[in-house]
């Protein structure tokens, strides 16, 4: 059988995974690829660290030149999180003659217009299957299998950690940080859980995701976000009242010419599927226009569907389909750049908000007025009862449909009033 | 832009969906696959039938050979249903050196063998990501997205028609014969539905998709299949109390060396991601031993859920791909057929019966007493009260983990008993 030889440039989670994939089970990835993906090198920082799989010796080395100069490895899966050195790897390995399959949704997003460009020029291939979703192959799903739709819209439970605490919140009702410090117990929360939990992270996936989907060309920073980290349990509460979960929505959608493109907790209908997605498990629901909805489910991160997904891409890659797909799609080229996000503030639908009033005549008639300034229309308000040992009531408005920057404007007013205290919570709704 | 000529024989549901997804949008086409798809003739029997796509006049003929003698003509999309002549006409385009794209699953799943190795030989691809649960892209997720993985199981509501009149009996608790009228009337069941109704269209999905994933070679005709064209609504009412919503599910799984596969009506546990699949949707829960579970949701068929499947294909057909997962996945050739379907009567699972018995002191011990000699376990026993007007009293009974055989045995048995009115109702319970 034909070999294809194969790098690996960082052996943590995700390195060590793809290295057990390739060692124990070459008789499978020969069966799919008609090839032996033979991996020939392992660039690692520290050669005595203990690693998650057994390599021959000849394979580890802590000197990337091993792979740069070796005139036979063709494919390297480059594992390193961050932007640099990762970026600095991805360009040498591209110039090097390498064709480059990454899990690294961070350097993408932000240098993907460099990184696809440099290896057009050199006439090399960049595959991320991994980069999105982990091991739901989604990225495939919408590059080629949707290749005759337009795609309409698409949201996306597009992380895993921020949907592990948001599930235990609804179970158990138990606050964000007693959650987060169980979930950091669990592995299913980093030691820095910052980019998972404000949204971050998903706002870089969503940036790969609305490319794809829609040839819009964001900086994954100017995606409006809102993350989980200040989530109060009270809210999971009056939202479960009212039938709805709350969750991470990664959302991207066509309105008019343009993308409606934002990263926001949502209260979501309980029983649609969306809203049972539960654990850390991911779920993209896309819709397109020949083919209607679809909905992908499965693990958005972990050790083994993570290098599922990144040996499915060196084996797209070694039996050239990669390089076919690569070159039709034309990512990040100037050609793709056929959408722009909309304004935020324009973005329509219905919001929960939540303000916490002291009790007197009065206030509530205050805030229906403040929300009638900004034509934002009340569809039913719920007042529930004070927390103990507390003066203020928490009033629960759920609005028709209006516009984001109306609803934040008329939340700005109301939070000055002196019967509030503090700001207002304010959550998109959906279904 | 490089063109591509493309062929359609037959402009039916799907192919006049497929001609509108060619004419209409062929920007679209033409920016996924970096070349224009032109269509250059579609085929019909009747040259006066309307259609419901508007073609230029060079493009229709009723004289197939216009295809097949067409030099520039490379990809044939073949959208007649039926084993003849849609058999003997895909040789034909094979032989004329066409590559084929197609939706005919029956032909597939009882052909598949011969029109394989026939396009191995000629040095041709077949494509036919439609032929299974339509729009969704299982073909493609199968057969390249999870190459990395020993795929465990595959459970598959492949076909909508049945699940429109499941849900519908679940949510009207109407009579199957009310409920197949309506779908009838709404165009979701054929005049003839009995492939639908009775597992047969499911068995031959299942066929696909069994070869694909686990490499089994298996008539469809030997899949053991009970369709839901008995279902009684009263065992929807009790499977319903019992928190459990019945489908028909098409099962393929791997249990020791064999594969445990057939299609049958079952319970599925409320709440689970397959038992909330609704209307005519369907949905495919895989199993990957890297990535652990995925869903893949969407719809199971209508003309462009199937047109965008189709043309996907002729996408990557046009471009290059399949020839090449065609010739990596040697599909249906010898050395693909690596696993065998095990015994039915060994399957392992727990079971919903019904029996319906003259109410007089004794029976239910006979019963159990049948149960234990087939050494079937009973978890839970729920008697109903008599429909109104009757003598006869159902008896629903779950039983504990046993064999199909066992229970089918056990329930052979109790049929024969004087107390015991008609035969008895066996479903499968999962989750
Ligand atoms: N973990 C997941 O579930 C998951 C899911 C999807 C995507 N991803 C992405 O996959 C990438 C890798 O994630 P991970 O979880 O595997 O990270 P990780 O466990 O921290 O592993 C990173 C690896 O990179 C190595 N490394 C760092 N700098 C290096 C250098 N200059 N030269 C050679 N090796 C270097 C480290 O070497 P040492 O071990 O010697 O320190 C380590 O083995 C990230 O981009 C991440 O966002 C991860
Ligand atoms: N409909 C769906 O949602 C769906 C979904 C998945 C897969 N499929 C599969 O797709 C295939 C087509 O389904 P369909 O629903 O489109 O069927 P359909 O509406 O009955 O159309 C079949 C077409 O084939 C033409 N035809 C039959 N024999 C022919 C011949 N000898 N020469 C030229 N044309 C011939 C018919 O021509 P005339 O119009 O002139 O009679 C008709 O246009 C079937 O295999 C089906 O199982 C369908």
């Amino acid at each position: 059988m034909d070999k294809t030889k194969v790098g690996i440039i960082g052996l943590g989670t995700v390195g060590s995974g793809v290295a057990r994939l390739l060692l124990d089970f070459g008789d499978r990835t020969g069966r799919h690829a008609g090839r032996t993906l033979w991996l020939e090198k392992a660039v690692v920082r520290d050669l005595a660290k203990a690693r998650d799989c057994d390599l021959p010796a000849s394979v580890l080395t802590d000197d990337i030149e091993e792979v740069l100069n070796h005139p036979e490895i063709e494919v390297v899966a480059q594992l390193i999180g961050g932007l640099e050195p990762a970026r600095t790897i991805m360009l040498k390995l591209l110039e090097s003659g390498k064709d480059v399959v990454t899990a690294n949704k961070a350097l993408l997003a932000q240098h993907g217009p460099e990184l696809f460009d440099r290896a057009r020029e050199l006439g090399r291939s960049i595959a991320f299957e991994a980069s999105v979703a982990g091991g739901i192959p989604i990225i495939a799903n919408i590059g080629q299998c949707l290749s005759a739709n337009q795609i309409e819209s698409l949201f996306g439970i597009l992380n895993g950690t921020s949907n592990f605490i948001l599930s235990k919140m609804h179970e158990d009702g138990a606050a964000y940080a007693d959650v987060l410090a169980e979930a950091q117990r669990l592995g299913y929360a980093e030691a820095d859980p910052t980019m998972d939990v404000d949204g971050a992270d998903a706002a870089q996936k969503l940036a790969i995701l609305a490319h794809l989907a829609f040839g819009a060309r964001v900086d994954w920073q100017d995606i409006p976000r809102t993350g989980i980290d200040k989530l109060d349990v009270a809210d999971v509460r009056y939202a479960q009242e009212m039938g709805y979960k709350i969750k991470l929505l990664a959302v991207a959608q066509l309105v008019g010419d343009g993308l409606e493109l934002h990263v926001s907790p949502t209260l979501v209908k309980a029983g649609t599927p969306l809203a049972e997605v539960g654990g850390p498990f991911n779920a993209i629901r896309v819709v397109g226009d020949a083919v209607g909805p679809l909905l992908f489910y499965g693990a958005g991160a972990g050790q083994m569907p993570t290098a599922s997904a990144v040996v499915a891409d060196l084996i797209d890659t070694a039996v050239g389909r990669t390089k076919i797909t690569f070159k039709t799609l034309e990512l990040w080229s100037n050609r793709q750049a056929r959408v722009t996000a909309n304004d935020y503030a324009q973005a329509k639908g219905r919001f929960y908000l939540r303000a916490n009033v002291v009790d007197h005549p009065g206030v509530l008639a205050q805030i229906a007025t403040a929300l009638g300034r900004q034509q934002v229309s009340i569809a039913s308000v719920l007042q529930h009862e004070a927390e103990e040992g507390s003066q203020v009531l928490p009033l629960v408005i759920m609005t028709h449909e209006t516009t984001e920057g109306a609803a934040a404007k008329a939340c700005e007013e109301i939070a000055a009033f002196k019967s509030v205290q503090g700001d207002l919570v304010r959550m998109w709704v959906r279904g």
